[in-house]
């Protein structure tokens, strides 16, 4: 039986994203978002979405571009802390250790720990409410190669994103390997 | 070491969200989307991305309504096979199983079997590339009782929600808790 919640924003599994991003003097800095996806396979684009009052939103407006870095486990206190703070206070690659690497085709710094980087090029924004829709096209994908499989595409279970719970603010791991899709669900096709 | 992997449409954790709707027969489809995620918390909204060669396209701006079903792991197979044929040619509904519940705020069906269901307005479409982001505004979650905790929130370890890793076609489960958020980042403020 299901019982009504009421009007909340709620999915399973939102992502871990680390947004980068350089403020009008070159100063780096990093923000999490955990409202974004893919939403275009070609071009290959993906939306954050921001709020005006965050440092990286005027950020991007300047510069155009920005990196979306994709935190594995080990840094899941990294990638708290750079939700917690903004840029306007902190150098946050200075107070976590965190590395910078400027991105090859886009304005943006990015996270040498993190096991995935894309490189985004501002394209298009959108007002939904309180937040700001960024549609930035994926110019280049950038991986460790430790994390790739024999396809040269990164393996989920080596990369081992962070995954987020909305509303009761919580981080979870990755868990086991499922099935192939477009594969798994044949069964119903006979 | 990094390397290039070129433009991809990439990104970890993806999530499996298994959106309903009724064609102009009033029939219920269901379809399978990966590109889609949370884009504003007030009023708390999503953006699914589809093309417009969907059956669910034409639904969704007859109807103005969806629903966004978080499939457990248990109906990986379901959530793979509504995503590999066309509501134009099957009753996904009969061929799976799973039980229609007509949403109570909109004109969209919901899978009964799912623990969690968001009920959704069409608030407005944009276009990027060769999809359509429909944005929907979440008027109601409704959720299992049994996933719930002592807040009445969704506990993600009992929604067990599915991971899909783009590129390599895979699903995942869902990990180990690994902390709070706004607060394991903590050490890092000191």
């Amino acid at each position: 039986m299901k019982k009504s919640l009421g009007p909340k924003s709620l999915i399973y599994p939102a992502p871990v994203l680390v947004v980068g991003s350089y403020d009008s003097s070159g100063r780096p800095n990093l923000m999490t978002a955990a409202w974004g996806g893919i939403c275009c396979s070609n071009p290959p684009s993906i939306t954050i979405s921001l709020r005006e009052n965050r440092y990286t939103f005027h950020n991007i407006m300047k510069t155009k571009g920005f990196t979306v870095n994709i935190p594995s486990e080990e840094y899941v206190e990294e990638a708290d802390y750079v939700g917690m703070v903004s840029g306007k206070d902190e150098d946050k690659f200075q107070v976590t250790g965190l590395t910078e690497e400027k991105a090859e085709f886009v304005d943006a710094p990015s996270v040498k720990e993190f096991p995935v980087v894309l490189e985004c090029r501002l394209s298009d924004t959108h007002e939904v409410g309180v937040h700001t829709q960024f549609i930035g096209t994926i110019v280049d994908v950038k991986a460790e190669e430790s994390v790739l499989d024999q396809n040269g595409l990164p393996l989920l279970e080596k990369v081992k994103p962070i995954i987020y719970a909305p509303e009761s603010y919580t981080y979870y791991g990755t868990g086991r390997l499922m099935g192939a899709a477009f594969s798994i669900g044949d069964k119903f096709t006979k």
